[in-house]
């Protein structure tokens, strides 16, 4: 319990000095990125053009703050680090740097979308293969697909199967937190929640062994969950509506990657879809919406404009209701998901 | 597990639609409070008029749906109801209805401070006590004071001694609420996170009755404090800025009363100040003001208004902001708290 709250704690403070020290720099330095004012579809975006001028990159700050905080907790509190950590750390590293050349790109060149805008598919997808590989290669994480760690249903995949499985789920998560990450605080609250759920998984696994057996180190889990979780509450002192700082790609891409790799190490994964509901619901309308309009040969469109929320910008609620509200969502599913777990847990505790 | 999602559930969607409900009528109606111009030492409140015309009382609907969440929870679950709960609703429909008293004559008088206003301390603290006689003498709480329910220290303070500070804390803690109750959403989030940590340390005590044996009922009190949480949820949807509705003092004194007496019941009392951490830093900083106020001969104001949140808002910071980051602040106390308990059980649960 103390190392995850220094760990937390830690982060937290770092993050909110350092996001803050980031936002008052780089607004005297004229960096931001442009906003985006037509979709991909050509459809206008709500005015957004008075956020015109807000730094972004913050997600730097946070990412540097929960890495910090990981490693004050471990070295104070004498943690083992587990080289399944090290290489999450390492994932999520390489997915920030994507999204920070990204960042880079958009900033210099002045458009809303990095040079990289076509291939980042690609070199996402690409480095989540890659973690996914060295993850079984090199590490003793278990390759059941399971709903909670209860190991009920828990379908062995094999190496292969697991490996695209959860390089899948890596692209799909980072991605759908980067579509998120569309109105102020919506993304860095959502996944806020996230690692707060994931931090109390992995205590509770690290807590049951003879419930959990084949968690690998759940208690650097703990930590590493409740470093992002404090890095979010800094960076969000700042990111709240109306934001002093966007997180950026740095940051969408690192947190996703972060949030998919706990998934995967605490073996939860087919219950992160409900634990990032908000995220599934995001990418969920940007792909709807690209269906339909293919479908209909170019002519209709389920919403006003995708992703989601700026649907429902457009159909006039405030930008702070709908951030509000679907922080409330993202509430929900996370409840939702851990009354699951806790269920399960609560079973499993009951079998002799 | 079943059982509180249930009343959560139900709860929730029952004050999704009467709160949404409510606002319309209310406002087609024109019933709206009076927005506050200027506070107790004569300062000019921050700008709100923007706010003049929306509708008040909206904790109605969330106490009712908390209730009927509770009742079908309960019916079709086959929960048992306890004495203690019972009371536990009576106390707090006393106070929902002091509250609903001094809404409607404001509403109906056109002034912020409905008539009640210099008595209503008095007729709040005579509720609360004879809410904490009633505990006393018809159930088997427990008198003892303690961090947590881990028994230690658990110091026996006896019937009146434990009368006297089970009245005092409901008082303090439903003042508390209610004057933390002006912005958008700032009593409602944070009680939703003190609803929700209730929820787990009720939960909690249930599942390990060797660790909590004094405990009266806790799967009834995490049914109740889920009832709670769930209604908290649904009135956010429009509570959130921009508001549609406020809460009123129905419902800050209904929620107020509530949180304390989950305290009470789940014997956390000294644990409440941390969980209800906002609340305190809210009426700390009225008090505060007070004092310096009187103490310099009614020349110096500590803040520049208080309660503090109006303070940093005449200091600059937009209110949505404001909101947010005391809604982390909020959370920070919520998580602390409920670290020290999950510690303190965990020490508890090693002890053989």
């Amino acid at each position: 319990m103390i190392a995850p709250l220094l760990a937390g704690g830690v982060a937290l403070l770092l993050s909110l000095f350092g996001t803050g020290f980031m936002a008052r720099r780089m607004r005297e330095h004229r960096l931001s990125q442009p906003i985006l004012v037509k979709d991909e579809l050509n459809v206008a975006v709500p005015d957004h053009l008075h956020k015109s001028g807000t730094p972004t990159m913050g997600g730097l700050a946070v990412l540097f703050a929960a890495f910090v905080g990981y490693l004050v907790s471990h070295l104070r509190q004498g943690v083992v680090f587990s080289r399944q950590t090290a290489l999450m750390w390492l994932v999520v590293a390489v997915m920030a740097a994507i999204g920070f050349w990204d960042d880079s790109l958009k900033v210099r060149s002045g458009h809303n979308r990095g040079v990289l805008w076509r291939h980042k598919g690609y070199i996402t997808l690409g480095a989540a293969l890659a973690g996914a590989v060295a993850l079984v290669a090199l590490t003793d994480i278990d390759t059941r697909l399971s709903l909670t760690r209860a190991e009920t249903p828990g379908w062995q995949l094999g190496a292969v199967a697991w490996v695209l499985w959860a390089g899948a789920m890596v692209f799909a998560t980072t991605n759908a937190v980067n579509v998120t990450d569309g109105l102020d605080g919506l993304a860095a609250g959502s996944a806020l929640l996230g690692f707060v759920a994931f931090t109390a998984i992995a205590y509770l696994g690290f807590r049951n062994p003879t419930i959990y057996p084949s968690l690998v180190d759940p208690y650097d889990l703990a930590v590493f969950a409740a470093a992002f979780a404090g890095a979010c509450v800094g960076f969000l002192w700042w990111n709240g509506a109306p934001a002093d700082i966007f997180m950026g790609d740095v940051g969408a891409l690192g947190l996703g990657s972060a949030l998919a790799l706990l998934a995967l190490a605490t073996n939860t994964q087919l219950l992160l879809p409900l634990l990032c509901g908000l995220n599934v619901i995001e990418i969920g309308s940007v792909a709807l919406q690209m269906i339909v309009f293919r479908a209909s040969g170019r002519t209709r469109r389920l919403f006003r404009l995708s992703p989601i929320h700026h649907h429902f910008e457009i159909g006039g609620w405030p930008e702070t209701k709908v951030i509000i509200r679907f922080w409330l969502i993202s509430g929900m599913s996370v409840a939702g998901a851990l009354a699951i777990y806790v269920a399960d847990f609560t079973q499993q505790a009951a079998t002799p």
